[in-house]
């Protein structure tokens, strides 16, 4: 069971605790309460093993096809984690004798994981076990472990297994070749494993250390080899009420670490830069390295981002420090050559890819609250470039095609060509997205363009944002297909956000950000024809820029108007005229995707049925252009279109709750958006066990943030300028957090009554509050009707 | 725990039994109880999962080497034993609950794996559990599956997840390809698997059949598909003392079938065929199916090796009885390409590779109990000759140098190159086996001499035994080192058969066995010329067969002597001067090869200490021959030599017990003769929990039917004649057993005072019972003194 408060005194509402064991529901925890830093995620499986466990260890940006009939994703490397643990010879198992207290807690202040546990053996033995461990922010290739043992009540034989295993692997394909393993002075382990297709290395060191009530216990380990796995096991007697304590500090380097990813690069370094690092790591000591990482997170993390929510429901503030925990754990901000994975770094699902979630639904965090980490998001967007330009000759179309999924970003797209089970035929299902799911090209586009609105970073737009904009608007200009019947541009055979839907004609979100993205070309194209003659000439001669031919197109795309009987906007030709049922069971459903169990997706494209917001998220997007003021977006037909979309909507999508939550406080509904807002949250955090098995949802983690800052508080970019509307739900005294404006961080209390805007450098900020402009230098306060 | 009782009436003395379940201890039963049929072999690991089981399903000669660094093996296919029962939302594991009554039991007569259990759930639920399975003798690409559910005393849900899982590997190394998955009519599933290197097809198909007190359950199962994974998931209620019976058959078919081996073939067609075997079984049902399986081996293996042993001890006749049911299981009788690997078809041990294990102690059994099989094995030998011409040229040699691990065939030399840790270093020791354990070429010489003496099979000499002697005899006679201050042809830089001497000089067995290989090819020669020269033209044409050579080396060959002072045999030119240390603490071992674990194998080779029989092993080899009379191998000298050799040899080879059993009722050591026996039977069936864990030993399995035939029963082929000297142990009252005798079974039936002699056929035969000559055509009994 998870919990969702406790701690105490420092750590009051800071702590995510599992109060109860189920060997049977271990993927929740081992996935939500998962560790890391960007660089590698540690999937928070036991120590001890269990059947149906997920051990997992992944360095982002590692990307290996492990053979020809795959996707490259990210390889599960060595696991350092598992220890097993024989206590006068029976195996330490929850599931074996008894457990008579049991807690495991993920601080997310310290970004630590600890677990304490009194266990009585089989033979009626009485221990006491506390397991504890980090993934340094301080120093990003160094995992930390504690294991404290107490006998209780009687002496006891121990005997402790514990090294590294490399006979992992991901659901059974191994990314690895067979690599050396080596004991150094009966204490430092090392092995080695390579990606068979990357070729890039990975090197794993592990040391541990012990002490007996606190004196260093000089256990003479057997040195043990496999295959794959080299380990050590420590026999040794604990009298009761010793305390045995053993640490095991490990690095994990790879040679795609810049440092290492070099043309003079060899691997011999790369073992004996790793093993240095243990060495010294080794001397701190698991205390002083703790101390290190928690300064680390408090300084990069909490005192920056600076949130603070006062709610009747606590879960309310938990969840947000929840999703600023995970934004910061998923995040590669230290290479701009790595991009999010849909299921950050814990787990295997979606492969560690990233898509349109990266954009849509956690970028806007960083570009308001860490631009830099933004930039490095969009560069390797901007990296992308080259495999965006290679999917777009393969399909025959010009410019940038960004990949649906894309994982280094070279590579272009990765899709699988293949998923689960088709209940009609009992093949597996073919998947389209990688072909025909094409919107994500002007989603980037739009992200380029919020990100330089809200931070001004005109150097980025000088650097790669331009040629971006321009490359993407060159993919549509190519892909519209000229109607002759409707004298128009359509887009035909493509799929929109709702993925249900395969293969349809003029699917409006699309469509529509076609069009803004074009429209986007243009507008920047003028300003540098303006404003910076020599950088147009220079990316002239880099892109084909048709200006004209974009000028001359959008204008003429077809783009999908209100009914006038009911302001719906058709999410694509056919839509609106599909046959209805009875939703309710699917509404209702446990698990998401439930439909597939009844229909195939052949079935389900010829109902009115959608996945997730589609024509909805274009009233929140096409807000924050340019083209705020286009009637078609206007508060009566959002409602209209909510009130027809949302019970067709099945929110199988991560990606749906928070932007139906953003959108029913645009509407005035704070009731719905509240516990819309509360569902996002508990995609991860609630109480389904099953939910987050394949790993946590990033994008609905930065979507908790987004129904907060943009849904509750109301912040928003429109037309280039800051808005902020707030309506706070009832249940909520204040929040308070810093949003970074124009390159100044901004702090904003709001209660009840009152708007509290400060900005921290005090510079002028200009914004908007329903309606009315302010301007300020120092704290302005604004009252709320 | 393991017994070796149990079973009553048919079954009396028929059944291993396992009478208490210990998660701990998984690896024993899952090797000694595995099933198989040559064609196939199933490591039984229970039904539902257990944290440190090892699920295997290897199909012999599907080798494949999964990636660069590795060598080939026989890949782990997928998986269709594992079944996940819930009741009442629980997972079924006999770690979870009270399991009340528990037995496992191998039945060998009739091939059937049964467990039965009463469990109560951690609910208090009472459920009587059975599970059957068998792996048909009679369909080699059946395996039989069935369980039974009855609940006891409530009404309880069961959901049940059974399908093919291919996320198996061999230790984390992948050999398979992503392979499609299939589901027909919601009924039938099929999975194809495609070995990465040597582009192998394995096709598993499954199905199951429900049914609720006997009446067929229609119930609709949910379709599961993962990654290399596809299930069905089937959720029912059962009232109480309603009896569940689920039937669950599986096909595995291969493109290494030699049906499918074949220029045209097609993977639709293996897709069709395997899926069409299981229809057809399917129609059956288990019942059916089992009871062919059961006729098989009674006709195959029960009626025709016929053996019945009479001893106090009723562990010997079932230790006999579980040699001849593993010596079924084990071997590849179906195809001439596929050899025995040294843990059988039970576990990754070895790799599937075949060793001299193979012609050392197994072939002879098959040579004296059923000549087609051993003419199987010897052709796998033969078509081997392409991979030892191959080893030859790459070692600088001429003729056939035989790999020291051997798994296609032609494939040559596949002995991996790096073991265990060594305890210095820490880093893994090299293995030299594969470059200078040379012996196996001479030892396949002599096993075709056997063969040959003992069938009279002039065919398969003609056919293959010539060439492989000459050319074996062509290897030696390039191998040997002239020494111009001995005046002899040495063999340097070796490894005998005693492991722990790497890199020494004239290992007498190795020099003895080439000595012995290059008279042979001499006689082989002179026979062919006297009798078929047509044949030897042919052979001189393939061959390049230096006959003078051979002729003028072979005398020059140098034979350690016995030593004038004690009659020892110096094991290699330094063994006699080496130090020599307390062999205490490692002839005590609980675990083989504990030596390693105090030195590294540098240090070991500075010790007078032995792994296993070496030298000796000569006296019982030459006793065979034509070289017999050699006074060198006289009784004297062989108990000289046992004396010497046996306390310094610590028998961490499998191969090495029931040699010296062997030796010992040679030597008319009657109770060492009978302790070495139940030792090594005791290898696999003994108490030690974990010497099985990698697999059964083959080798030592075969060596306990030599202990008891060639031993007790004293069987011989003495220059070229039958001889049979018993001498059966004091606590056996008879032993009954048929051999071939030059194409005729004859059955022998031994009591302490009389031998009866019977040839089946009624055609005469001579043999020779303590140095007296004997012949007869129909049942001869011979008093014993």
């Amino acid at each position: 069971m998870i919990n969702y408060s406790t701690g105490s005194g420092e750590f009051e509402n800071w702590i995510i605790s599992e109060t109860e064991f189920s060997s049977n529901k271990l993927g929740k925890s081992e996935a939500i309460m998962y560790l890391g830093n960007g660089y590698l995620g540690l999937r928070s499986a036991t120590e001890e093993p269990y059947i149906n466990e997920t051990r997992n260890l992944f360095v982002s940006g590692t990307f290996n096809k492990a053979e020809k009939n795959e996707v490259t994703e990210l390889p599960n490397l060595a696991d350092v984690t598992r220890i097993d643990i024989l206590v006068d010879g029976e195996r330490f198992s929850l599931e074996l004798g008894e457990t008579k207290q049991y807690i495991r807690q993920l601080n997310l202040k310290t970004a630590e994981l600890i677990r304490t546990i009194y266990w009585i053996s089989p033979q009626g033995k009485e221990l006491r076990f506390q397991f504890r461990r980090f993934v340094s922010l301080d120093n990003l290739h160094l995992i930390g472990m504690r294991l404290d043992i107490e006998s209780l009540t009687h002496p006891v034989e121990i005997s402790i297994d514990s090294g590294i295993n490399a006979q992992m692997s991901n659901s059974g394909s191994q990314h690895f070749l067979e690599g050396e393993r080596r004991i150094f002075d009966k204490k430092y382990i090392q092995l080695v494993q390579t990606t068979n297709e990357s070729s890039i290395d990975a090197v794993i060191n592990t040391t541990h250390k012990m002490t007996i009530n606190g004196v260093e216990a000089n256990i003479d380990p057997i040195m043990n080899m496999e295959r794959r796995k080299v380990w050590l096991t420590y026999d040794f007697a604990l009298k009761p009420k010793e305390n045995f304590k053993m640490e095991k500090l490990s690095t994990v380097y790879t040679s795609r670490d810049k440092a290492f990813d070099q043309p003079n690069y060899h691997l011999q370094e790369l073992r004996e830069h790793s093993l240095q690092d243990l060495k010294a790591n080794a001397m701190q000591g698991y205390d002083v390295l703790f101390q290190f990482h928690q300064d680390a997170w408090q300084q990069q993390v909490w005192s920056k981002y600076n949130i603070d929510i006062k709610s009747e429901n606590i879960f309310d503030e938990l969840a947000l420090k929840f999703s600023l925990y995970h934004l910061t754990v998923m995040t590669p901000a230290h290479d701009d050559r790595m991009g999010i994975a849909a299921k950050a770094l814990s787990g295997e699902g979606y492969k560690g890819h990233s898509f349109w979630d990266t954009e849509l639904f956690i970028l806007p965090f960083f570009t308001y609250s860490n631009p830099n980490v933004a930039r490095s998001l969009l560069t390797y967007r901007y990296h992308g470039l080259a495999g965006a330009r290679k999917k777009a000759i393969d399909n025959g179309f010009k410019g940038a095609m960004y990949p649906w999924e894309v994982a280094w970003p070279t590579d272009g797209e990765v899709t699988p060509l293949y998923g689960d089970v088709d209940v009609v035929t009992g093949e597996q299902t073919k998947i389209w997205s990688g072909f025909i799911e094409q919107h994500i090209t002007a989603d980037i586009a739009f992200a380029v363009y919020q990100y330089f609105k809200i931070t001004g970073d005109q150097a980025f737009m000088d650097e790669c944002g331009y040629e971006m904009i321009f490359d993407t608007a060159m993919f549509w200009a190519s892909r519209l297909e000229w109607s002759d019947n409707e004298q128009a541009y359509h887009i035909n055979d493509v799929i929109g956000p709702d993925e249900y839907k395969e293969h349809v004609n003029n699917n409006a979100f699309t469509n529509y950000m076609a069009y803004f993205n074009m429209q986007l070309a243009l507008r920047c194209y003028d300003k540098l024809a303006k404003e910076n003659q020599k950088l147009l000439d220079k990316l002239e001669e880099k892109l084909d820029i048709a200006i004209g031919t974009i000028k001359e197109r959008v204008e003429k795309i077809y783009l999908p108007q209100p009914r006038e009987e009911d302001l719906v906007i058709p999410q694509d030709d056919t839509y609106l005229d599909l046959k209805e049922i009875d939703l309710t069971k699917y509404k209702e459903q446990e698990m998401v995707r439930s439909i597939y169990r009844d229909y195939n997706p052949e079935q389900i494209n010829a109902i009115q049925v959608t996945k997730q917001a589609d024509t909805l998220i274009l009233f929140y997007l096409f807000e924050q252009t340019f083209l705020q003021n286009d009637s078609r977006f206007n508060k009566e037909v959002m409602q209209a279109n909510f009130n027809y979309y949302e019970p067709r909507t099945l929110h199988d999508s991560s990606l749906s709750l928070a932007t139906h939550a953003v959108l029913a406080n645009d509407l005035g509904d704070k009731d719905l958006a509240y516990s819309l807002f509360v569902k996002a949250a508990e995609i991860d955090l609630g109480p389904d066990m099953n939910s987050s098995n394949d790993g946590i949802h990033a994008a609905a983690i930065g979507g908790v943030w987004q129904a907060a800052i943009f849904g509750f508080a109301g912040v928003r970019l429109v037309n280039g300028k800051l808005r902020i509307n707030p309506r706070i739900p009832k249940h909520w005294d204040s929040m308070r957090f810093t949003i970074y404006w124009q390159d100044q961080p901004v702090t904003l209390l709001i209660t009840k009554n009152l708007l509290t805007v400060t900005p921290d450098y005090n510079r002028k900020i200009e914004f908007e509050v329903y309606g009315k402009t302010y301007q300020c230098v120092d704290s302005l306060k604004i009252a709320l009707s």
